[in-house]
C-alpha cells in the first residue's frame, strides 16, 4: 500500500548545488529527504509560500498541458529507490482511465503542489529506508 | 503569416540571472534576442549538444506528458510582445484538434529543440522588433 506523506521541509542552500526536502507520513512519523536540484527546490518553495509568478512557470505549464489535453494529475508516487536514486511516477486520470509517467521524484513534488494533489510513497522505498 | 526561426546561439553566463537565446529567421536575415533563465538555457544547451541525461529532466517529463496523453507537439510560435515580454503558445495535435497552450517562449523553445519540431514568430512580433 502507497502511504501518503506530506511535504515538512524544503532546505534551499544557495551554497550547494543540491538542496534537500524532507517528506513525512501524514498518518505516522517515518519521514525521508531527497536531494533535489535548485531549479525544483525554488519552484516548490514558490507554490507553498504561495508567492505569484506573472508568467507561468515550467510547472505551472505542464499542469496546464495536463489539462489541456483533457487530464487530471490524480495522484504522485516514489515508487522506487535503487542505487540510492529514486523514481517517481505522476498517475494523471484521462477518459476514466490512469495514464502513469515516469519521472524525476522533484518534478513529481512540484507538480503535486502545483495541482494541490496527494504525495504518496511506496511502502517497499519506506522499508528500503529503514533497513539501510 | 508566422515566421520559421532557427536557432543560432544560446549565450550563458554563470555570473548574470538572464541568459540570451538569438533565433534567426530561416529563409532571411531578420533576427532577435530573447532574455530567458539559467535552467531553461540551460536545459536548451544540453539538448543541442545532445548531452545525455539519466534521468527525464523537466521539459522531457512535458514532452512525456503529452505523448501519454495522445498529444504531439505540432511547433511553438512565440506570438506576442508586449511591454517588453515575449508570448508564446505550445501547438498541440490531439484527436485531430489543435490545443494552444500559454507559455514563456523559454519552455516553448526548450521543448521544441526536445521534440525537433519548429520554432515560429509571428510577423507583428518581428515588425515591432524593427519599428522598436
Amino acid at each position: 500500500m502507497p502511504v501518503q506523506m506530506g511535504l515538512r521541509r524544503i532546505i534551499i542552500s544557495e551554497i550547494h548545488e543540491q538542496q534537500v526536502i524532507m517528506l513525512k507520513e501524514v498518518e505516522g512519523d517515518r519521514s525521508f529527504s531527497i536531494q533535489i536540484g535548485l531549479f525544483e527546490a525554488s519552484s516548490i518553495d514558490r507554490k507553498i509560500k504561495r508567492i505569484p509568478s506573472p508568467r507561468p512557470l515550467t510547472h505551472d505549464l505542464l499542469a496546464a498541458a495536463i489539462e489541456s489535453l483533457g487530464g487530471e494529475l490524480q495522484d504522485i508516487i516514489i515508487n522506487e529507490l535503487k542505487e540510492k536514486t529514486y523514481f517517481a511516477r505522476l498517475r494523471v486520470r484521462q477518459n476514466g482511465e490512469i495514464t502513469e509517467i515516469d519521472c524525476r521524484p522533484s518534478d513529481a513534488i512540484a507538480l503535486a503542489v502545483t495541482c494541490n494533489t496527494p504525495i504518496y510513497v511506496a511502502e517497499e522505498v519506506l522499508e528500503d529506508l529503514s533497513e539501510g
